[in-house]
């Protein structure tokens, strides 16, 4: 598994794919930098006069909803339907699933477009199921990644999407998949955004590989990876953020086996 | 006092409050990574969909007008409203304050609702007086923080808010109380965004000590020290944003002690 | 040619001009900042109902629609046409050229208004040149900068502005001028906005310096020499761009004349 992901990882870096990305303001310039250390190339666009237009030239859409409202929600739901028509891959960033009915509303509507692969932690995958009207236990803003499992298994079963629940334990489920991901390193939890850019390079490795479990592998693989370099040399949440950029960038072969950490 | 101010630090740290913001586009990736390194939990929303659902759920709301429109200048009174009638504290950062007769009139308005804290510099605390028609002297975009002692104390009568000039010289001023901070380095002002993640802050502290006084101090004491170790180590003002966002999250009782200046 | 460019940044540090900014929600922070850096000082602001007041209170204007809608849109044209009227020197940066067809039709109707300058890579300027319907061959989203010099030429003649091919070689083209600058790194093509942040410290030198092909010349040399000394203290995109914030703050004269690299 691991010489199949690094594999994935040159790949990316030799394919520079497009990746058309509507996101929160919060993380827009981190998710561009993120991907383009990880070799792909960003857009971010979201007017509605040209949104069909970006998903028909990217080879893959990142829909993000942390800072949404109702103009940029469209924007989301008509790039998803395109990307759908199109039958290229999409990706799911339901940021703050469950904290507000309007939000859970969107969530509802982009959920019925079955996106190709869902990333979020472990809250947000049980207010998903939630939301989706699936029998599982109530939302827990402190649920651990395990706990959520029941919930990842209710949505890939009914969306037949893959879903990551990204955590101290990333675990990536698809139809009859299951990896967990040890790595990381606590200091990333304060660093904003390094979920969004998760979400950005799955989309990265989704455009390029046809299997989007191993795709989705991939992506959590370098970012927990690498995080977990980067935190080692970093005094605090400032430097890691720029050491990780550097890592996504320069990344051997080596380094990645060595701290790749497989778990059942 | 400069045991206080540590311990409401140490506070905020094991408090990990949930602050709203609704800022500017320039400074959210800064803001909210101020917040997390120094030991909050950053929200930013603006949907009028749910912007009361977002007060409703945090502990404490940020209301910075840098790059405000109509859109968000509703959401941002819409918020303000929603916040006074569930008694959570509220900072008001009116940047750009006197530039445009807009950003005056919007200005006004939030005033009108009374914040809790206002965080500005001395132009923008003159401007404020100006817009609210009380009896202060014009409009000086190079003052001093002693030149808007004046207009800082009508406004801190008018609305009942604390108000901090923030400079140079940094001075917090209550019904009855003032401090002087003069911690700090010129190197601050060529970072973009410092004085929104010091409203950011002091919306953290607020969130969860009583007397916004002290934690208006608690939050300028923090920024102060931090910014002027921090720039001690760079080399220009883009080691100055990373090492300042690592002592915020590193900092130590010593550290603060030692650098903290309390003037007169 | 040297020395007349470095006494342009000498100037600027000296001058602080204030520089409008409508630009896009990824670049917005680091385009601040390398304001900051550079010496001049950055307003972002975008409301219909404030931006004909800034740009009359502004010395130049930033036009970039990297990340543009209806909305946006309207509030260029509506920042240029004051601009013309005030006299006041424009840049456009037309992010995207020819990546969709509203694009185009913005592009065109700012062209409409002769921005002072036009800074972009060579695939942009060629689109700009095709939306113009000027006589020029096909977009080639490889283009290097010499294979754009024709559209960039017909540009220059058609809209009366300087235009600015950046790329591995940055080429300024004036009325009657050309220079080419052999500066810069391949790393700083992983680092987002680099392009955008030339754009904006162009119209800082526009807002000081009458001679706009030398305002131009001293914009991207700065950027070039700046980009390339960061680079080769930069283990990956992460550090460049810290390293070039820094650069732009703490280069000396020394530095800039060594590394110059003025082409035929």
């Amino acid at each position: 598994m691991e010489n199949i992901l690094w594999q994935h990882i040159q790949h990316l870096k030799n394919s520079v794919p497009l990746i058309h990305n509507i996101t929160n303001y919060v993380v827009m310039n981190n998710t561009a930098n993120a991907l383009l250390a990880a070799g792909a190339s960003p857009i971010m666009a979201h007017a509605q006069s040209e949104i069909e237009d970006m998903v028909t030239i990217c080879q893959a859409l990142v829909v993000n909803i942390g800072t949404l409202d109702e103009y940029w929600s469209m924007s989301m739901i008509n790039a998803a339907k395109k990307a759908n028509e199109l039958g290229k891959p999409w990706i799911l960033d339901p940021v703050g699933a469950g904290a507000t009915s309007y939000r859970n509303e969107i969530i509802a509507k982009l959920l019925e477009l079955k996106p190709t692969i869902i990333r979020a932690n472990a809250s947000e995958i049980m207010a998903l199921a939630k939301v989706s009207n699936l029998p599982t236990k109530g939302v827990d803003s402190t649920a651990k990644s395990n706990e959520a499992i029941e919930a990842a298994k209710l949505l890939t079963k009914e969306f037949a999407s893959v879903v990551c629940i990204s955590g101290e334990t990333d675990i990536i489920l698809g139809k009859d998949q299951k990896l967990s991901l040890k790595n990381g390193n606590a200091l990333m939890a304060k660093v904003t955004g390094l979920g969004c850019s998760a979400s950005a390079i799955t989309a990265a490795f989704a455009a390029i590989i046809e299997d989007k479990f191993e795709a989705t592998s991939a992506a959590m693989a370098l970012m927990g990876v690498c995080g977990e370099i980067a935190a080692k040399n970093s005094a605090g949440p400032g430097s890691l953020q720029l050491n990780l950029l550097d890592k996504l960038y320069n990344i051997t072969e080596n380094e990645f086996i060595t701290h790749l950490k497989i778990g059942e």
